[in-house]
C-alpha cells in the first residue's frame, strides 16, 4: 500500500531489493535517506552511480578496481611468481588484512556449483589458465573450505598439475581463538589430520 | 585501507554511513550494487535523490507527501473531526494498515525526549495546536507507549484539555497473538487495569 507518496514508495522498493534489507529495514533506510541533508544524500547517489561507471575487472587477476592494472597487480613490490586463487574481492581482502601475503591474487568471482548452474566457464578459470606461464612458482588455492569451493579447487589443480605448476592449498584446522566445544567434527577431524611438531 | 579502489571504498563508506548497516554489510551491498545491471544501479540512485528532492511535509497533518495536501488530509471520505497523533509516519502506516482508522492524522516527527535534548519545540506539536477548531471533536494520542512516548501525550493533553477537546490515548494491554509469559510485568499490569467486562 501506498501510505507515503510515491517517490517514498519507490524508494522503499529500491532498497528493499538489496540482499539483506528486508521491508522494514528499508523503510527506515528510506526514511533516514529524507531527513539527511541534501549534500549527503547527493554523495550517496552518486557514489552508488559512480561504483558502477568506474569499476572494472583487473585485466589480470579480474579483481575489482578503477585502475588497469589494479594496484596489487600493478605493484612491482609483490612477488608476482606466487598467485592465489580466491573466490571474491572480499577474500582477497581477508588476506589483505592477515600482511602475511606478498604474492599476487586471482579473483574467479564465484565457485563451480552443479547445484545452481555455475560450471567452470561461468567463472574467471580460463582467465587463470592463461597467466600459467614460466614466471609462475605456485598457485594456492584459496577457494572456501565448503563443497563448491573444495570442489573448484579440486578443478583447477587438476588443469594446472599437467603444466608442472605447484599447487597449493589452504589448510583446514581450528580457528585462532575458537573454542574446542562448537568446532564442528570434520574442521576437528582435518586439524588432527594436518598436525605439526613442535 | 582501500584493497577495492576509490570508487568501491566510497560506496562502501557511504552505505556504512546510513543506520542499521555496518562494515560487513556494507561491503555485501556495494559488491551487490556493482553486479547490478546498469538500469537497476539508475533506479537506485534516482529513487534516492528523488526522494530527497520531491518529498516535503503535509501543510496539514506535518506528514511526508510528494503532494500537499497528502492523501489522506485530502481525502474527503475520511473524518476530519478525528484527529490520531502518531510520532512517526511509521506509525500511520502501521494503523492505515488496520483498515479501522478513518479519521486523520497528525505526525510529530519525534517525540519529547530531555534525555536527547528534544523539547517540544523541536517536534510539530505547534501545528497540531493550529488545527484545534471546532470541526475537531476527538484526539487520539497514539504516540510510542515508552518513557518518551508517554511524556509526550501527557504534554499534549495538558495543552489541549484547555481548549475542551475531548483527548484519548491508545489503551495498553497484552499483544494479540502473544504468550503472557513473556510479557513484561508493567503491560500486564496495564492489561489488568484495563480489563473489559465481556
Amino acid at each position: 500500500m501506498n501510505y507515503y507518496g510515491n517517490p517514498i514508495t519507490r524508494l522503499i522498493e529500491q532498497l528493499s531489493a538489496l540482499p539483506g534489507i528486508g521491508g522494514k529495514s528499508a523503510q527506515r533506510l528510506a526514511f533516514h535517506i529524507i531527513h539527511l541533508p541534501q549534500e549527503k544524500v547527493d554523495a550517496l547517489s552518486s557514489a552508488i552511480r559512480e561504483a558502477k561507471q568506474q569499476v572494472k575487472y583487473c585485466s589480470v587477476c579480474c579483481n575489482l578496481t578503477d585502475d588497469d592494472p589494479c594496484s596489487i597487480c600493478g605493484n612491482p613490490k609483490r612477488d608476482h611468481s606466487t598467485i592465489m586463487v580466491v573466490e571474491d574481492p572480499r577474500d582477497m581482502a581477508a588476506y589483505e588484512r592477515t600482511r602475511e601475503y606478498y604474492g599476487v591474487y586471482h579473483v574467479l568471482h564465484g565457485a563451480i556449483s552443479p547445484m545452481t548452474g555455475i560450471g567452470p566457464q561461468d567463472i574467471h578459470i580460463a582467465e587463470l589458465i592463461k597467466r600459467m606461464d614460466d614466471t609462475v612458482k605456485e598457485v594456492i588455492l584459496a577457494t572456501n573450505p565448503n563443497v563448491e569451493g573444495e570442489a573448484t579447487a579440486m578443478y583447477i589443480s587438476r588443469l594446472l598439475k599437467p603444466l608442472g605448476i605447484k599447487v597449493t592449498r589452504i589448510a583446514n584446522g581450528v580457528p585462532v581463538g575458537g573454542d574446542l566445544e562448537y568446532v564442528d567434527e570434520v574442521t576437528l577431524s582435518r586439524a588432527l589430520e594436518g598436525r605439526r611438531e613442535l
